[in-house]
């Protein structure tokens, strides 16, 4: 992450400096060319602290002198790179920095990418956040677990306007995979800003209530100074499918396997999908069984305030389903991304005592793999099949629709809006180049368009728009209780570790002569499988012995002794196993 | 993968004892009828070393009562399970069990899941392999790095007859994504087997060689007893696209592009794909330049056999290109798949002495990323990107198209060679299951249907078949220079290191007082961040130095100690960290 920012930071200046050598034919120049910026009070800045050159950790800031408010504080989840890492967050330090302006936090959606940093955010920010009602009661069910943390939140509607100092700020109603989602239009010195969130145009949304096009219509004929659009999708053509043809093909599922036990693995906070699989239940004269941690939160918050229409009579406990027939019964359950504890990943291994698996069920994965979690899922669905049972997921049969809007949708977006600049968000650098050109097919130009990366800072006037430089951002890891930097020691440590292990000598020094006291103590873990490990771990401390007493070695100081029995284990081990295990040699003076 | 293959085994027992509870509505039970199997000298067993249940590391042996015959000796790459793994070979203890009825490995083609364990049964094994001429130059080269071994290869054409005792071997060609690859057919007592390797039906194929469709007609004609037919892309409609529409798309892209410096990505391996960007940088005029060490090394060796063709006055060194306009040059390259040390890798990081990448660049990607490699090569694009250059990759042209047959192209080869019995190879258990449905959609019935999974033996007679157990098989970790067993603790080790790091302390004991000397020594690693290390050290040693000296403890044996000390650390560093780092406690007894 770092690596890229420093990367795009070097393309950044490249750019700058060349800024003379303008190339006629080359129409996609990275940076826009500088405009004449005027310092008068009609500025805004925006400043990225997530969710642009990476999916997720989603955090905007615009700032006039006096104010600023932020958009979204989400997380990301760690890849392999990040070994023991929890959760990634945004480095905050800039709105740490600049507190006293700080007024809001203002949340698009409930996801975590949007919500997720919030508890370490809060930790250290006092300030009052603003969302929908069944984003806030997530956020509410998240700072369960964070008792010390006292939120002030407030709840928003969508066509509400928020006055916040020099910004007010307008709610549009938008699809997406989660109910209560919002872009906003964020009135500004500097003119409107809208910020799509995320979002898709769905023309049969389950709750009726459709993308409000309508209003991004009128701000686009009003006046539009920038977009900020998501990026997520952009690189697929045509249109995303209506999350109501979700609802025909599993209908279709349950008129297929009318004797069949059926199972719907699918995220909990997709409420509109929930929705319909309850629907589908009722009229197929189901009972209902929810299953996993957060389906069972989810669900009775989301019934709680009237997001979710169910009878509470058709809903059964999980310890209950022996009461009924196969029939009769439809288990909603946590589990569709394959995650080891989840409820249908534990039933796939045989080792979830309240589930057996056999022949006459049927699951239904209503999710695709989140990208980088492809092999876990598919090892659940190998395993399902293993244990007889009838497997639909989304290679098989279109049981699940992306909410993030394809090229078309994001066309119109633009079309309807037309900006005067743009920054595409909610993308890797390879989407935001992507929506740039898409934009400058729709007749935008280059000039007007900015690639920002994380910690970008970008000033816009009623008629300019320039990066001007980076803030410090960049990522936190949350692991356990502890924060740490990305820099930490630690990580590179852990990934050695991983790899080869660790070898370690403990050696005895007589205080007074200098001298190697007994034989050295060696232990390895992780470095040799099981039948060579006694053996090689003998001949290691043999060697080392023989090593210890030669002349040169004998009367070095211990501090140095350190060092010349760490290099000689390295290298005996290299020579032996052709690894490199991390080694470490503790010379005890007696 | 061996807990798939006990969940395997557990189903396949389940199978076994409910085989009376035949249900009429369930076409798909996992496993055949029990046919009276004659105990004759007709019967060939089959047995599953590799390949079934999995993607990579394919091995089938064909069996009589006096020959055996290997059909692959593939590798796979291990994932995130396998840390510090660097590749993995299946385990052939039944074969070694076997040697003095082994005859022959033959190879269908030369990719790493197909020869890639060679050098480690060559190790244990002597037995000659057969192959094509591209096949065996690919072996050869492996072999160059490990002298020791010496093997026998014999090359084989397409319609060549192979006779080894109770076996004849006819090759077949087809097509695929490395030339050289070939089909099956196995002559034996039990009848013919047709065993396809990996092919994909394509109409334009670069060397105007086509799947030998007639010849798997006549063989169908004649009698298949047994078809084993590959699975990779059961799962995809249709058919695959040929190769030659990549060179269409290639060429739009050189037409597009006359200014810019060219570059592409791809399979060293893939031959039919490089013949024809050879072609194009011939017919555009642009030098080529290869860099890579296997893009290096296979053009050579497919030069020399004649498999590819290419004017070496059009072939200029790395080292020259800065003697070119950027027009003139094309560079095919590694790292398609974004491998951290790849040519590629390194140029998009900056970090290629000979290449620097730049705004009058064009790099095409002509590969996918094979499963898990996605984040790797998406990085690589975005850091392609951040530098400026244009990048086309497969979600935004066909630069790439798959080697494996779809389900049209399948189909074709079930209705060819209609065969009495069936068992699905080279797949996932999923990918096994949709392949099973898919030969019941074209009339098969599901008792001559096969699943086989890893270890699976299977044991056909002209008029039967029947799986009759398992024999050891399995996974063989290759690890420096080690082999080690997946069961190994060195895995669980690495693991544990990889997400918590690890804490030591070590303690003198007076041997004659049992008395603890002096403070305890402490050193730990990846457990804690920088900035709270030292401060975390320091307490952990003060309440271990406080808890030594606690009545209860001061007594204990040396023995006993270890175990307090550890069970204490443990404790202390989960209540302050919420980690689990491995523990261990060394106790020194003067």
């Amino acid at each position: 992450m770092e690596e890229q920012n420093k990367v795009a930071k070097k393309a950044f200046q490249n750019k700058a400096s060349q800024a003379t050598k303008k190339d006629a034919q080359a129409p996609k120049a990275p940076q826009p060319k500088t405009r004449v910026v005027g310092e008068g009070k009609n500025q805004v800045k925006i400043t990225f602290l997530g969710g642009v050159g990476e999916i997720g950790k989603n955090m905007t800031v615009f700032e006039t002198a006096n104010e600023m408010i932020v958009v979204d504080a989400g997380l990301a989840f760690p890849g392999d790179e990040f070994p023991g890492v929890d959760v990634i967050v945004p480095d905050i330090s800039y709105l740490v920095a600049n507190k006293r302006k700080l007024k809001a936090i203002i949340l698009t959606h409930g996801h975590e990418d949007h919500i997720g940093a919030l508890p370490y955010v809060l930790n250290e920010l006092h300030v009052p956040i603003y969302g929908t009602r069944l984003t806030l009661a997530l956020v509410e069910n998240k700072l369960k677990e964070h008792p010390k943390i006292k939120a002030k939140m407030v709840t928003v509607k969508p066509r509400n306007v928020l006055k916040l100092g020099d910004f007010a700020v307008e709610f549009i109603k938008v699809s997406h995979s989660i109910a209560g989602s919002l872009a906003l239009c964020i009135s500004t010195p500097a003119g409107n800003i809208i910020h799509t969130g995320d979002f898709k145009i769905d023309f049969q949304p389950i709750d009726g209530e459709m993308t409000d096009l309508i209003r991004f219509g009128e701000l686009g004929k009003r006046g539009v100074n920038l977009l900020l659009c998501e990026s997520t999708n952009v690189c697929r053509k045509g249109y995303s499918m209506s999350e109501s043809n979700v609802g025909r093909v599993l209908e279709e599922l349950f008129k297929k396997y009318p004797e069949k036990r059926l199972f719907v693995a699918t995220f909990a906070s997709n409420i509109h999908r929930l929705q319909q699989i309850l629907n589908l239940a009722e009229k197929y004269k189901r009972k209902v069984a929810f299953t996993g941690r957060s389906m069972i939160n989810v669900t009775e918050v989301a019934l709680k305030i009237g997001e979710i229409e169910f009878d509470k009579n058709n809903i059964i406990d999980i310890d209950r389903i022996d009461k009924y027939e196969d029939k009769e019964l439809l288990i909603v359950t946590t589990g569709s991304q394959g995650e080891s504890m989840a409820a249908l990943t534990r039933m796939a291994s045989n080792d979830f005592n309240k589930v057996k698996i056999g022949e006459n069920d049927c699951i239904i994965i209503s999710a695709s793999p989140i990208p980088g979690n492809e092999k876990s899922v598919y090892n659940v669905i190998n395993n399902l099949f293993k244990l007889g049972a009838d497997v639909i997921y989304d290679e098989l049969a279109d049981v699940h629709v992306s909410g993030h809007a394809c090229q078309e949708e994001i066309k119109t977006i633009h079309a309807l809006t037309k900006p005067k600049f743009f920054i595409p968000i909610h993308g890797e650098y390879r989407h935001l180049k992507q929506h740039k050109e898409l934009a400058m097919s729709m007749g935008m130009n280059a000039r007007d368009i900015v690639l920002a990366d994380l910690g970008s800072q970008i000033v816009m006037s009623p008629n300019s728009i320039r990066q001007t430089g980076f803030v410090k951002a960049g990522i936190r890891l949350v692991d356990g209780m502890g924060v740490g930097d990305v820099e930490s020691s630690v990580l590179k440590e852990r990934k050695q570790l991983s790899e080869d292990g660790f070898a370690i000598a403990v050696i005895n020094v007589g205080g007074d002569t200098g001298e190697v006291i007994g034989d050295p103590f060696v232990i390895t873990r992780g470095v040799v499988y099981n039948d060579e490990a006694d053996a090689f771990v003998s001949d290691l401390k043999t060697n080392l012995s023989v090593f210890m007493k030669t002349p040169d070695v004998k009367g070095t100081e211990p501090s140095l002794l350190k060092n010349e029995v760490r290099k000689f284990m390295s290298s005996f081990i290299f020579k032996r196993t052709k690894r490199r295990p991390m080694t470490l040699a503790i010379v005890l003076v007696d």
